[in-house]
């Protein structure tokens, strides 16, 4: 994925690039920001006959493209799985669909560790041979705990943060070394609802769909970049505990949305607002 | 439709009215509120072969269910067609909606009258034949206005109100002699977006759906009893213009929605939650 | 749940067996069809200080209301929680989600074992401890194996069979035994596409949306009462293999829809149709 | 719009059209399939001080762009609304929102002339001060009433024909001068229920969605590119009589976006596929 002003022969560039080696383009797919004239793209191709060591495509790409065309980019080599940690508190059905789907290889990724703040999901680590490391966290402990996280993940070189209803609020020192790398499930249509029990809130309004939003996670609470969101209809007939249990699935659905498309290197960043090639 | 505490034979006693008089019942629709152990129903039917006043049946039902089952109650006969109002300001889309859906008959109900704050639309109005009533309106002259506004509404027998994008917040003094029979629609997802603009603060934030919500107008400012909520996805590519178009679409639908359930009698409000018969 | 003629009292009878005995309703629901003035009812309660056995309570039922009001019905005690068997071929996706749910507690169920035509997915039933029994399926083979499952399936008891992406055509035989408790998946809005590779058919014929459906297996193919039905809007920069991927996703959640609706008996078949107590 | 063999250097020929005469591009968007390798593309942009006569800016079009990258090319002004032709039957609504969308600017067109095969809706015509078209139809004079309406859409220079829930097959005659310009509307999920009654199959079903599909009309009945499709959720409760209102919205709905697609630009057909440019 790259992004640069927009000027003349980019796109051109960006293809030729593959077919002089060799390649072929599988997807190529691209957004022009015609108020603040940027130019964004998205390709993914099959390296065809090209031998050549990823350094060497990642040197040429650099020197055809990034330089003289003034780009921000990423490169990804399917070599290269993503390495995902993934912190929890009690909640089973988001973990569960993370794992199928890096078990069964829809994603190019592995489940590396888990975080919790609680010991019981510990059993279902186990299961699947995942190390599971257990934080507990309060008000005195939280900055040191933090840092131990911190390193956890960095020692295991982790790619992707996924908050997969951690009930915890994750500080600054957490965040910022993984910027635009940490996604968050938050359990109702933001910016709305704000804050804590919300599927209480929506029955007592009488609201008629529930929601879902996963995020990155930013400094400022609850308000990083979107990159999916859902909803469901809903009627007075439901009640809370009914509302929490469809909101279940509708979370778990968007967590997994929002995280394929990372994974996927989908999502582009700019400027606060997340542009999703799909 | 009727609510009563939950007692025996109750559903049993409202069908039995109708069969006992010879009629058809077209539909029949209950909720239990398990919790309050409050019982709601609608019921719609054709009377047969009974040629009793309408006076003399509403009065059977007072003295056979009202009383003995200690019910709050709405009676309707199709003969009698609602009479609505329409408050707009510039905006034609949901005013057309509303026209057409009563003149080919969806709905029976008559446009008696539009009420604005601007000139422009009169020439609709008068493609249509509806009487339209401009009030300019402005700090100095609102109590005044709204006070001729409520008596034109009062002579003309109104039945219904709807703020069809009308762009004035409406005083107590209007709201109050027509409880739960204003409806507005909202340009988001209430509780969300409270206030003007949602569309530019949408773009900007990034989110990926767009809302609007259709609610009784009560005294606090969009806090009323929801009615009908619907959203779309949009994408990054969406100017702010663009999803000002599909959100006029979406408004339009759900004010339509929204309209549709009441004139049906469809809507219970009970303790500021509505209840949809559907 | 209870079936039977529209008839006076009924509705207050059935809410009253609860109520003389000390429980509290926590559910009720109703539909009447009005066509053919027959009425149905759920109603979940829960027992207060009731010590009643569950012998005893089925004779008070029946003498109570099924003989009196020549009722069909249904009556389940959560203290038997519904044995389910999984039939899977190799698709890994939606059997995990089932197991979630049941390991979750969502279900009042326990998967009791695994059936499939194939071995690959043994290893993840170890995983979970549940029994998997592999049966090589071929043309000549097909009626003694099929005996075999559903002798395997008695001897478990089993009350809820899910086909899960399990590629076979099972015949009459497999079939009656289970009348309205064999659920499955079809990957496409039936009544369309009846057949194989309909993702492959979407994208050539550039369909705007792919659909899933759930239904009870029928001695006539994929023509079962339906349970729950789901799209998803597709463009044409869908590739098939992204179409199937998708199209996975949405299968798995209508599956689980049907089966969680069943399994919290919210299904009654009425002359093929479902009826759903939602 | 322009369609032609991905090239090196299309996409900043393009662009760099407008660029050199002053332009601003208001939308750009490209889809290049990668399996036919060519590449398609859809550009908006306002002149800006370019005073160019129309017939030079497609001269230097086709110098520029279309010869030397072999294009295939579609050019509009936006100072030549669309000149649109409704076909009707008795069904009102669709008539009516899509007068509403052309009489409040949403459309860069006008509603040129009304044709029915009856003559219900004539004072509607009038109203607006269309011209309504009535041509009784039969068996026996079909052939050369369509040949007459043909000549009647080709002297009115009508950009596109719109059968608006218009009860007809139209034959090859009437399809072929106006190939990829005649819009449909389809009561149902194609490819699904092709024929007649579709919401009393769904009824009978016990189908859980209905559908419609808006696609441009073929000499293959119900078998032309699709444009937009949509479904609504219903459930056991909802009579033929409901289902059809509901169906009726959802058509209008469906219908609007498409024509408002093809009347924007952004529908380009590809092999029988649609391209959406939204």
């Amino acid at each position: 994925m790259v992004a640069c002003p927009l000027q003349k022969g980019v796109a051109a560039a960006i293809t030729q690039f593959v077919y002089q080696r060799g390649g072929t383009i599988k997807d190529y797919d691209q957004y022009v920001n015609t108020d603040s004239r940027r130019f964004f793209a998205r390709m993914e191709w099959t390296r065809g006959g090209d031998a050549s060591s990823q350094d060497n495509i990642c040197r040429d790409f650099i020197a055809e493209l990034v330089e003289p065309y003034d780009m921000e980019w990423q490169l990804h080599f399917p070599e290269h799985g993503a390495r995902v940690a993934i912190c929890v508190t009690r909640e089973l059905a988001h973990l569960y669909d993370l794992l199928l789907r890096t078990i069964s290889g829809q994603w190019n990724a592995t489940i590396a560790l888990i975080i919790s703040n609680h010991p019981d999901l510990a059993p279902e680590a186990e299961r699947f041979g995942i190390p599971y490391h257990y934080f507990p966290l309060n008000k005195a402990n939280k900055r040191e705990q933090e840092a131990l996280q911190v390193d956890l993940l960095q020692q295991n070189k982790i790619d992707l943060v996924v908050l997969a209803r951690y009930i915890q609020i994750v500080s600054e020192a957490f965040i910022t070394p993984f910027e635009n790398r940490i996604i968050n499930i938050h359990h109702s249509m933001l910016p709305a609802f704000v804050g804590a029990k919300p599927y209480h809130q929506a029955h007592a309004r009488g609201v008629k769909l529930i929601g879902a939003t996963s995020h990155y996670v930013t400094v400022e609470l609850d308000a990083g970049p979107i990159i999916a969101q859902d909803v469901l209809q809903v009627d007075h007939k439901k009640s809370p505990e009914r509302l929490i249990s469809m909101g279940r699935d509708l979370e778990t659905k968007v967590l997994a949305r929002a995280v394929g498309l990372h994974l996927n290197r989908r999502v582009w960043i700019d400027q606060g607002r997340s542009i999703i090639f799909d």
